[in-house]
C-alpha cells in the first residue's frame, strides 16, 4: 500500500489569496477608476476589510448555502471585493458579460439560480428591461455609493453597496471546505445554442492563479503594477483578479474606459508594467500612440489571448514599442489560461522577425495542462509543425462537465476544443482555426486566421475577416471582409496583389467586401457567423 | 450545501514534473559533474527516459508497495532520475545525508526501512561499515557505471546503475494516486535525540515547487541556468530539483566538488544564473573570487538559507558582485522554502546598507504558509519588529506529524519552530536565535546570531559563534568564538572593542576564545552543542 505523507492538510481556497495579500502585502495599492469618472485608491489591506464586511452583508441577505450571485460589473475595486466575499463565503461567483443580448443574460441568470445580482450603474437600463424576468434574485445592488445609485424604474428596492456593507465588522472567520467547491461561474457567449456554464473550483484558480504569476506566463511580482484589460466578467479576467493579490502586484483597474486614450493615460500615470487583452485592444492603443507619437515608460509585457495576435501587431509592441507580448490561449472551459508563448535564451539569436513568428503562436502548454491534437478518428498526431487536427487539452483547471449539463463532453478523459491547431518539436502550438472557421476547399484546408493576419499586415487594413463561401466546384472558396483604417482608399485589387505575395495562389481571396466596421459578440470576438448569414450564400 | 466544481480530478504529482519538462523543454540541458571526475551533460528529454527505465527496474526488484528508497549521493543526474523513479512509481525517497555518524546512518536506514540504497562511489567506503546492520536493504546500488563501481569487502552483490537500468524500456506508464501519499522522506540531523523523519506528499512538493518558481522566491524560467549547491540530501535540495524542470531551466548540478574554485568554475562555464546554498559556501566562493580578483558574468541572483546570511556578507555579494541575495528560512519540517525575502519597488530608493538590512531578514511567508510569532504561553505578539517569541508556521508543506510519531507536535494547528523571532509591519521576519542559543541574561535576551553577525564583520573574522555560559549573578552571559582569516593576527581586546561601538554594552561577550575552526554537524551548521559540553560551564 502507498503510504500517506503527513503533511498539514489545507485546502486551496480563495479566502487565502485575499488574506495573504492583506498579510504579506497590506501596503500595496489597488488603483480602480469608478463607474461615474474620479479613480479610487486604497490597498490589498483595505480591500480584504471590505471584502470581510460583504461576506457578512451577505450572509444577512440569507442566501442559501452555496447558491449563486451574479455581477454585471466593469474592472474595478468593488468587483474585486465582490470576486472574493462571494467566493470566500462558500457561494460563487456568477460573472454576466453584458455584452450578452438580453434574452441570453436572463437565461444566464435564471439557469445560475443567481439570488443577488451586483451591478454597475452603466447596467441600470439593462437591469430594468431584465429584473421581471429573473424571479429567484431576491436582490439587486449597485456597485456604488447612494449618491450614485441610479433609480430603476420597476424596481421598488434597489440596495446600494455601501450602504449594504457599512454596518458590517471588517473582521470575519473565512469558512474552510473541499477546495473543490465551486468558487466561480461563467458561460461561454453561445454563439450556437443557450449558453453553457463553467463551474471552477477553488483549487483550480489558485493553481491556475499560481501558474500565472511564474515567469512562464506572467511573472507577476511585487515590482509589478498590472492592469488587467481583459474583462473581470470574461473568464476571471484570466485569473488576474486572483494572482496580482498572490503576488502583491499593484492592481490597475480601469473602469468601463477601454478606449486607447484612457487605457494609455492609465498605464503612464500608475506605472503599469503588465497588461493583458484581446488583440483589438491593443490596436486601439498603438493606434493611440502612432497618432500620439507617445512612448510607453513602464509597461514591458502583456498578455494577448482570446484571438490570434497577427505578427504585425506582435512586431509592433515587441520591436517598435518595447513591450513583450506573451501569446497565449485558453477558453471558458479551462478556467484562463492554458498555453503561453514565451521566449527562451535560444530564441535570442534569432532575428525580430523570427521571434515574433514564434510569439505569434500561441505556446507551449503552461504547467498543469496538457495539450495534443487528433484527427478525426481520436488518433493523435505528430508534433512535427506540420500535421494539424483538433486541440486536445487536460489539467487541474480544464471543464470536466457543463453547469447542469446531462453529459460529459470529455473524449478520453480530455476536453475537445473545437480548434485546430498544430504543435511543433517545441511543443509550440499554433491555432490554425476554430474548427467551424476553417475553409475547406478542393479537399485541402485553408486557415481563415492566417489569411485575415496576411491582411491586416497592409498599412491601410484597420481589420479583416475571412469566412468560407459555397462554391460549386471547391466546396468552398474564401472571402476577405476588409475594414479600412481612417481615410485610406485601399481597394481589391491592391489587396488581393498584396497578399498574392504573401501566401500560396490557391490561397487568394475570391472576393472582397470592404466594410464600415465588423460584427463583434460578447466577449469581443469577430462574429463570423453573422457575416456567414449574410454573404455565406454561393461564389458563382 | 456549498457546490462541487465541475473541474477535472487530476492527483499532483511529482511524475507530472518530470513529463512536463520532457515534453515541453525536452532539448534542455542537465549539466552533471560526475562521482569520478568528469561533467555528463545530457537533456531532460533524456533524463525522464532513463527515469522511466530506472521505475521499470524498481519494479523488478520487487519492493514491498510503498516502501523507502534511500539515496546517499551528491547533487548529479542520476540522484535527479532517482528522485523521479522512485516518488513517480509511488515509493518513498529517503534521502539519507552522509554526513551523519554512521550509526545515525544505520538507524535513519532502518527506520525508514529502506529496502534499497542507492549510493555514490564515495560512499563506499560508509556503505561498507553499515550494511551489515541494515538487514531490510535488499540491494545496494551504486550510482555508476560497471567501472566506476568499487567492489565492497563484505558486500557479496553490489549492484551498478548503469546494468540495472540498461535492458528496461524507457517508456514507462507512471500510476496515478492520491496527491497526498508519500513522495520524500527526509530526517532531522537530530543534535538532540534520534533524527526525526519528515514525509512530504506530492502535492506538499509540487505546491512548494510551483511557489519556489514564482518571482516571490526564485522567479526560475527557461531562461535560467540553476545550480544548486543546496545538498539533494539536504531537505530535497529546497525543492530546486522539483521547480528547475517544472519552469524549463537548466540545471547544473556540481556532484561532489563544492570548493569556491570549483564552483566559480562550473557558475561561468555553464552560463550559471540561480544558484542555492548555506552562508559558508557563499563565504568560501567569495573568498576565491577576492583572492584571484574575478568577477560572475551571468550568476544574477542566489538563494541563502539554512542560517543567517550576515549583512556584510550580503553587502559583498549584492553591491560589490551585483548578485542579488534572496535570504529565506525553512527547515526539515516545511519541504523546503518557507519563508523568502525579495526587495519591492518601494526599497529601490533606499541606500545600499538599508537595502541589505532588509535582505538580512529571513523575509515574508511566501503564498502557501502563515507564520506568527507566540509568547511562551502561546498568545500572538504583536507584529511590531520588537517583540520576538517563538515562531509558528502553518501551510500546504508543513508537517503535521513524524514518521512514525506518536504525539502530534502542533500546537493549535500550528508548527512550533524552535526559533526565536520577530515579525514587522510588512510582514518581513527575522529570525533572532534558536530557542536554545538564546543567552538569557538578567531577565533580557540576547540573540547570538546578532552577537555572531556583528563579529563577522570585522575584516579580521572568518568564521564567529557565540553561546550563553552560565553565570553566577546574570543567569547566562555570552562567550564569544572566533577563527581568524588566515594571516590575521586578531586579539581579544581589539574584537571586544569592535563590538562595543556595535552592539549594546550589556551584550558584549565576557570573553573571547580563539580556534583554528568550529564544529560543524551534518547539515554544514556549527554545532553550538559541541561548544556547550566544553566551554559551558560557569563563568567566575
Amino acid at each position: 500500500m502507498i503510504q500517506t505523507g503527513l503533511m498539514m492538510e489545507q485546502p486551496l481556497l480563495l479566502s487565502e489569496v485575499i488574506e495573504h495579500a492583506a498579510t504579506q502585502y497590506g501596503d500595496v495599492e489597488i488603483v480602480s477608476r469608478e463607474t461615474h469618472g474620479p479613480l479610487f485608491r486604497y490597498t490589498y489591506a483595505d480591500c480584504a476589510k471590505r471584502a470581510r464586511k460583504l461576506a457578512h452583508a451577505l450572509d444577512q441577505l440569507g442566501l442559501s448555502a452555496g447558491s449563486a450571485v451574479g455581477s454585471i460589473a466593469w474592472n474595478n475595486h468593488r468587483h474585486l471585493e465582490v470576486y472574493y466575499a462571494v467566493s470566500g463565503s462558500g457561494l460563487v461567483m456568477h460573472t454576466c458579460n453584458p455584452r450578452l443580448h438580453p434574452q441570453q443574460l436572463v437565461y444566464v441568470i435564471n439557469h445560475a439560480e443567481d439570488e443577488v445580482v451586483l451591478f454597475d450603474a452603466t447596467f441600470a437600463p439593462l437591469v430594468k428591461g431584465i429584473a421581471a424576468h429573473c424571479p429567484k434574485v431576491k436582490a439587486w445592488v449597485c456597485l456604488a455609493d447612494a449618491t450614485n445609485t441610479p433609480a430603476i424604474e420597476g424596481l421598488a428596492h434597489v440596495l446600494n453597496y455601501e450602504d449594504l456593507i457599512a454596518p458590517h465588522s471588517e473582521h470575519y472567520e473565512w469558512p474552510a471546505f473541499d477546495e473543490r467547491s465551486a468558487a466561480a461561474l461563467c458561460y461561454t457567449s453561445g454563439t450556437t445554442g443557450d449558453p453553457k456554464g463553467a463551474l471552477y473550483s477553488h483549487r483550480a484558480i489558485v493553481l491556475n492563479a499560481l501558474v500565472l504569476c511564474t515567469p512562464a506566463v506572467l511573472a507577476l511580482s511585487s515590482r509589478d503594477a498590472v492592469l488587467p484589460v481583459v474583462p473581470m466578467f470574461h473568464i476571471n479576467a484570466w485569473c488576474i483578479p486572483y494572482g496580482a493579490p498572490m503576488a502583491g502586484a499593484k492592481l490597475v483597474l480601469p473602469g468601463p474606459r477601454l478606449d486607447g486614450a484612457s487605457l494609455y493615460e492609465l498605464m503612464e500615470s500608475e506605472c503599469v508594467t503588465v497588461s493583458a487583452g484581446v488583440p483589438t485592444i491593443w490596436l486601439s492603443l498603438i493606434q493611440h500612440l502612432e497618432a500620439h507619437k507617445l512612448r510607453f515608460t513602464t509597461m514591458r509585457r502583456t498578455a494577448v489571448g482570446g484571438s490570434a495576435m497577427p505578427q504585425s501587431l506582435i512586431a509592433k509592441f515587441a520591436d517598435e514599442y518595447g513591450v513583450e507580448v506573451r501569446h497565449g490561449w485558453g477558453m471558458t472551459e479551462t478556467t484562463a489560461v492554458a498555453t503561453m508563448t514565451s521566449l527562451a535564451g535560444k530564441h535570442d539569436a534569432l532575428s525580430p522577425a523570427d521571434r515574433d513568428a514564434i510569439v505569434a503562436r500561441q505556446g507551449k502548454a503552461v504547467f498543469g495542462t496538457q495539450i495534443k491534437i487528433v484527427d478525426e478518428n481520436g488518433r493523435t498526431l505528430p508534433r512535427d509543425g506540420t500535421a494539424q487536427g483538433e486541440l486536445m487539452v487536460r489539467g487541474h483547471w480544464i471543464l470536466a462537465r457543463y453547469f447542469k449539463g446531462e453529459s460529459s463532453p470529455l473524449q478520453d478523459g480530455w476536453f475537445p476544443t473545437g480548434d485546430v491547431a498544430r504543435i511543433d518539436a517545441d511543443g509550440v502550438m499554433q491555432i490554425r482555426d476554430r474548427s467551424k472557421d476553417v475553409i475547406k476547399t478542393g479537399g485541402e484546408w485553408i486557415s481563415s486566421i492566417d489569411l485575415e493576419n496576411a491582411a491586416v499586415a497592409h498599412p491601410a487594413v484597420a481589420m479583416a475577416a475571412v469566412i468560407g463561401v459555397k462554391h460549386p466546384k471547391w466546396d468552398e472558396r474564401p472571402l476577405l471582409f476588409i475594414v479600412r483604417k481612417p481615410g485610406q482608399a485601399l481597394e481589391k485589387n491592391e489587396i488581393l496583389a498584396f497578399l498574392t505575395e504573401r501566401v500560396a495562389k490557391w490561397w487568394v481571396p475570391d472576393d472582397v467586401v470592404f466594410l464600415e466596421s465588423l460584427p463583434v459578440g460578447g466577449t469581443g470576438k469577430v462574429q463570423k457567423s453573422d457575416l456567414r448569414k449574410q454573404y455565406g450564400g454561393v461564389f458563382c
